[in-house]
């Protein structure tokens, strides 16, 4: 593990106060060459629905979006309701109603984390140290302040080309079984059997159809028995120069223990050392029946994370343009 | 007004069933054809930082958000203090940090239209109905059955060619004045400034400066001073095709009262009656500077809202690619 | 049922504005005597914990309590990272963090009727009339506006003789069967063998154990599973003039069906027509105990709800004096 | 400050693992005896009320509560809204809605400290050390794992006798000058003009009128001008074995700077070294009222904390009986 962390880290690579690690590999050009992949003018999205039905359970910091109207349709004549009121809003309001405008408003309560995702290079470390040699304590409770979303964000920095490996489909199942591991020969292998190829600046997205094992089952211990890439597949990412990897279980990589005592040895070498942020949680099963049914696996990928200051991780829409 | 109304409803054009409004006229065409407009390889981000430091007050439905540390740099020897621990998420904890993985993760309250964000079709309405006929009642307090941002993100619809008209840099000045209205004929001479036409399928994005006025004052009533589009631009909108239409203020249009007695009237012509989103509190200021230097003023824009299931409106990070 | 609604019904007893239901009973001699209880000096909590591993699931309206910290003990060294800070929270810290003092600070998100609660008499309705004939358009997206929590909380009325009927005990088991159905001879009965009476204003605490059976278990499907009062202790309670009532279970009353077609029947009785408050996930493991061990079934019971205006529910420390 | 601190502290005092600190001081015959003032059976409330139009502001770590419907009167005839649903809540509720029952439910999220309030022990410190010697680093981002507000509140410790200090009607006026100081003497004076005493195990309310000086001005300045107790109260207090303390203004003390850099010395001191809980932002005005009336300044007090595990502090309707 050591080695592989010396080998694929790029700690100092773009300087000493780099914020976005490997997205540095779409540069320019390659954003050009993304646009170009997008040939028929067909948009698909890559999110699960973010509500109270997702794959988080009753407990712990992880829990299913809480949505809330705070206006909806009930309230349509709640001028009367809101007669005599003691709070600016609601005389406002009261107003507004007067007239013909009615509306309806809303609030989220949910971890950043809880579904359809990126990870920020802020979100694991060890050894005390962040991404570039940042400080652990440089996260508070008041956010990152290395490292964190918003430095992303703010760049714009998540479009370029999206390649997709259909690991499931080249094994002939509708998704790998649980724990299963994905090693890099065989992302070499799928790669080669779809024609695609996978290289600098590129986002790579790995569809094990873990996801619908989760719609199958609605089985809290889904994420546990996720399949997923190997920890060998970072130096193989890295040697690749790729920008970003996503995929449609819970932490990219499997969560068979590869190393007695060693939690996600993966997320360390991916996330800490290299600077490569993970998708989490993206549902493929469309995009992959589209690459397979037109045999193209290469798309312009955007998947903006939102602007929040200080946050380890953001909620995206990732959408696939071809 | 209502002559308003029917001259520009799209009611039934796209369907009785129909959620997608105007972005109807992002074709696959028009979406190839945006993806041509990144030709030297730059992301901007149109986003504000979604904290606590945004322009909502201290009370009502619209706050600011609230940004949570779950778990932080402070947590990094966790591990003794969980020791004995009841339950289920601190065992594991306790495990997991026997080896080296430590981690950060975070929580987010917020309406969702408190900072950068898009209007779904079914936040507003009048006389009982919706975009496309659909009842005021079809919006619950479990969120929007018809119409909500949730068809649009699960469509990966909001990508097309972006197109700016800076107002306030065409009339000389950094902002405009409080309750100033842009009408048509303005859209007109800025378009022609500028050297750039706003036709089918675009998304059209109108710099008022004010976004810069919340940043220099952090006045409460900076919304309630908008300046912004005039209720007669729906129907210039409309008989151009245009997608969708986005702003530096509070409500994309003016607050200056054009009708007594009707608030927001272009909301209730564009949402209900067109079926157009409209995308608020975007930070154009760097897209205006870069649009001025470089005289292009036209760009791929990608802006997907999360997939809430039954939001009425969605924060996004909107990015225009030149 | 019918029959029964209009023999319990209070609506108009104490006037067409009452919005403290049988909480009236509570009279002043009725609270003087209530405190005459207090003889050992003795106080025991009813609470169940206010945390992540509560009795609610992973989905739907009803959600284990989310507590996070904006500040903790991993903070104590935050200045530094706050250096040179945009917003003005952050710079008055690092002014305040220069000098000794360091805090810890925490939010709560949760449904207000997650845990041990009050349901305030705007809680449930039937046919379009809340408690006292209020409409049921009463209660907006803004909150009730009549018969709320807040009525009652800024009274500070919940205060009075409590008297527990300690079913479990009586009948010989640690926890009575799923659905089992408690009558009111019953009630009678284990009154009589404890030696206490139930009358006018008194809160009556009835221990099913159940709340064990939760502890026990951990089954999601607990509440639906829950023994509890059948409906046709409305009338009995409504009888002797009891001002509120409690239980261990999910809903004070049995998930038995006792109608087809009618949920919780009691509540609609209790609550609607009645106007009493139900006390609901109340742990009643120790203070059964208590009562068996010295022989004493009624203490003072303070159980003041929270003034949240506009609530319809309250989380609540309800606490037995002897 | 040092000399202080040790004079006051309760390091020890009762025990290496107490929680209480100086309620301990409430003994089971100090309970007795405060239940004897109950005298005419009348119950006051002194919490303001918890709702968007607190003193809190738009920014920062604490804010004004946010209170959410999850389901409102508007939702009648909910039923075929949630035809067809995904969801198994929903699918409850479709089968409940063809029955006669209907129900309203709520959610709040808030800064725990947001209103009427009382600040757990672990709530400040200073030089790494919380009360009774507890290190900083027991509170985590999971929470206080000493010296937490549940191990009071599961104590159902927080009832006693109270004892109110009416400062602002004994200097004839309404509410005390912006930043105000009360020293001990001045305690002294008011009690003996108001012919009461304080003694061990008391809850000691001192009234300000600051309270009304928000609902006056809604100034969001309003908790930093704050008049209160002197630091040198502390030493007071600790010599007459009282309870706990609260006031209607921010922080019980006054935010006068009585040391260059050191703020709240009076939190340092009655927290960390005496273990003593303050009460915060509590509405005085009508206890204030009724004592004056009556000319009795003592009552049972009730204010016990929500059991919120870990919490460092908890909203509260404390209620004044006599």
């Amino acid at each position: 593990m050591r080695e592989a962390a010396r080998h694929v880290s790029n700690w100092g690579r773009w300087g000493g106060r780099d914020q976005l690690g490997t997205l540095n590999h779409i540069t320019p050009a390659a954003l050009i060459a993304a646009a170009g992949l997008v040939r028929v003018g067909k948009s698909i999205s890559l999110s699960i629905p973010l509500d109270s039905y997702g794959p988080q359970g009753a407990s712990g910091y992880r829990r299913n979006p809480v949505h809330l109207m705070s206006l909806d349709g009930g309230d349509e004549d709640l001028g009367p309701r809101l007669g005599n009121p003691a709070g600016s809003t609601e005389q406002h309001l009261v107003e507004v109603l007067r007239g013909p405008l009615r509306f309806n408003d809303d609030f989220i309560m949910m971890p950043l984390q809880a579904a359809t995702q990126w990870d920020a290079l802020a979100h694991v470390y060890y050894e005390g140290r962040l991404y570039n040699g940042y400080p652990a304590d440089s996260v508070t409770s008041f956010g990152a302040t290395e490292a964190g979303i918003d430095a992303v964000a703010a760049r714009g920095q998540v479009v370029g080309r999206g390649v997709l490996l259909d690991i499931a489909r080249h094994r002939g199942v509708d998704q790998l079984e649980p724990l299963a591991l994905v090693e890099p020969d065989e992302l070499e292998a799928v790669a080669a059997a779809q024609g695609v190829s996978v290289g600098t600046g590129d986002i790579l997205v790995v569809r094990t159809g873990w996801w619908q094992n989760f719609l199958d089952t609605r089985d809290p211990q889904w994420g546990a028995k996720s399949p997923g890439v190997s920890w060998r597949c970072a130096a193989w990412l890295h040697e690749r120069g790729v920008a970003a990897i996503a995929s449609d279980n819970l932490a990219v990589e499997s969560n068979f223990k590869e190393f007695p005592g060693i939690h996600l040895p993966f997320h360390l070498l991916a996330i800490r050392d290299m600077g490569m942020m993970l998708g989490e949680i993206w549902d493929l099963e469309e995009l992959g029946r589209d690459c397979h049914a037109d045999g193209v696996y290469e798309f312009m990928l955007t998947a903006q994370p939102l602007l929040i200051t200080g946050a380890v991780g953001s909620p995206v829409n990732p959408v696939a343009l071809k």
